[in-house]
């Protein structure tokens, strides 16, 4: 086991009901600014709950954060937050709408010119200090409510960038498991499939005797595999939902990344899918995933065998013959929920595949837990998904 | 799964050599009172390494901390600390030193008469204000490094007490496996003892739904029996050592405890013989848990069955076959490590019994995730173990 350092303040309120409780968690006097999506919360009724649950406060609102919120929307909040003196902001939807407001609440105190230098000069440039903010989890996927992570998109330079950084945890999270009952099928699967690949990159790396990181790890994944299936079959399964959402902030709340490997390379060949074809995230890692495993194959052999055995009770074969079989279970999961693992399915052309093996070989970056994914493996990657 | 609400704010900075960092956490100009228990720390080395790294803070001293620490012990530290105008506590120790700190942190701070009002009168009098206070772990056992709890006997009146609190969550707890090393074969045997049982204490209740917790907790308990054992045979294995820090600090956390039921009648039974006979804390635990996995194996069935399974692969025979296979293969587990399970073992005699019988019926409390362990109970769990 490696070194490592863990603190996560992050209050979780969990369970039906809950999302009145969020009065309490918010400071008196406080002048809220409530930042949501597209407006499926009016829809929901999580919208009216929130509102008549803070109807004592200064309520301000911003809606129209986009999933893989921009920045251009961003920078808008950003300037009626110092417009109106806003100093509480308060997350009411999935990832996307946590993501931009962590990026809004460093944003609006960053004394840079802009706040875009978090995303180009990530480790350099860092927020210190943040307007503090709360979150109302309406879709269980990104973790986004557990951590100090943002993923944001710069439209003019298609550029799909992340930051993270202890100053944007949220004071509290709300997860009402109910919130699922009201999510289309599309939704649910991508949260699943994301918080699976969140997993995955914590865990599918070379093995550093860390056995309870491990089986911690392994028990999201089942409790995914088990739970998943379930919540696609009937939407208002309480305990399935409940299962289900608590599995997706374990998945990334930093608990499995302690003391081992991380590799990341997934997300990171998956966003640039994203910022040129617009391809939903959890989608875009159920294309890559299986392309890592497939080139990575010898150096993550140790831990795909050990997936491969405590997932899918794969033990028979060789080892090829069983990252094979594991490869092909990963994915057969990933479309038993209706979500495609290959480029063709989401008509991405053969030419994106030399854009972004172009983009990694301009920023020179390595990804992976090995730091041995350049270009041209990111290029291999890629067309093993064909 | 029930609702539930979980925060957990200590940063555990882990690993060989991260004492010395105890000086980037404590604030400047800080006045620290440094609690620690019998000297071993300066045996080992501990107690230099934390000196040298505080040498330009205002540091005062206080050893002598019991195992199982008093009540009268604590009280002399809180007059010190009023004193001497301490403002941060550094307890060097295991759980006992911790404990005690939690309580003489939250003790010097109490407006009232008396600190025992704490444990008296739980649930009623809790602490609003503490000293804040940073650990240095050198004994893997009781997790209270990463929990608001503590444990704490009065001398004078025999009685060994818990409470807890958000107020005596460290600011930082700092683990360092290399401080296994140099622990006798009885701390480590109690250590991987209380550990488990912890887990137990918070698995082993009725099902409530909750796959994932189950698995985190029997990822916990199966890392204990894989590991513990090596750390027995080889004080030197490092990665042994650190697997079994992690896991009993995640052991009592608070994270396996989110949405389920508790039981912890083993350790409300096991501190009465510890305040009687000053039997060691774990083994107390490892006398009293096969007794209660005994008279409550109906309640309790779907749980020890799975448990009986999942840890020690027990599948054949009647449920009640299995569950007398799973009840002496835990025994067998805490022997193999030289911690005997039986009364007589101890030489408490059989008259304890009925003195212990006779005080949970005076306290009329009710033990167990269902409340049905009553005097009698705790009786015929007690005659069990026998």
């Amino acid at each position: 086991m490696y070194n490592f350092e863990y603190r996560n303040p992050v209050k979780i309120i969990f369970g039906k009901g809950s999302i009145p409780k969020v009065a309490d968690e918010i400071p008196e006097n406080a002048k809220i600014l409530m930042t949501y999506g597209g407006g499926s919360i009016k829809r929901t009724g999580v919208y009216d709950q929130v509102k008549n649950a803070l109807k004592n406060f200064d309520l301000f609102e911003f809606g129209g954060i986009e999933p893989n919120p921009h920045y251009e929307t961003c920078m808008k909040a950003v300037e009626l937050i110092k417009n109106e003196k806003i100093d509480f902001l308060l997350a009411v939807g999935g990832g996307s709408v946590i993501d931009a407001t962590k990026f809004i609440a460093a944003g609006a105190l960053y004394p840079g010119k802009d706040p875009w230098d978090f995303f180009v000069q990530r480790y350099i440039i860092e927020p210190d200090k943040a307007i503090p903010f709360g979150a109302v989890l309406t879709l269980p996927a990104t973790g986004s409510e557990m951590n100090g992570n943002a993923v944001i998109t710069r439209i003019s330079t298609q550029e799909k960038l992340a930051f993270g950084s202890p100053k944007v945890l949220p004071q509290f999270s709300i997860l009402d498991p109910e919130c699922v009952f009201t999510l289309p099928d599309r939704q649910v699967a991508n949260g699943i499939v994301d918080a699976f690949v969140h997993v995955m990159e914590q865990y599918l790396t070379f093995p550093v005797n860390s056995p309870l990181q491990d089986r911690f790890a392994e028990g999201i994944l089942l409790t995914l595999v088990e739970e998943g299936p379930k919540v696609i079959a009937n939407r208002n399964d309480y305990e399935a939902a409940a299962n289900f959402m608590w599995s997706a902030t374990l998945a990334l709340n930093g608990l499995i990344a302690t003391g081992v490997p991380q590799d990341w390379g997934t997300h990171m060949i998956g966003h640039e899918l994203t910022a040129y074809h617009g391809i939903d995230h959890a989608r875009t890692l159920a294309i890559v995933l299986p392309g890592i495993m497939q080139i990575k194959r010898q150096s993550k052999k140790e831990k795909i065998l050990q997936y491969g055995e405590r997932i899918w009770g794969i033990t028979e074969g060789t080892d090829d013959e069983r990252i094979d079989k594991t490869i092909a279970k990963t994915v057969d999961f990933f479309e038993s929920m209706g979500v495609p693992c290959t480029l063709p399915e989401y008509d991405v052309p053969v030419e994106t595949i030399a854009k972004i093996k172009e983009r990694f070989k301009e920023r020179e970056s390595k990804l992976g837990e090995n730091k041995d994914i350049g270009y041209q493996e990111v290029e291999a990657i890629l067309k093993s998904r064909l």
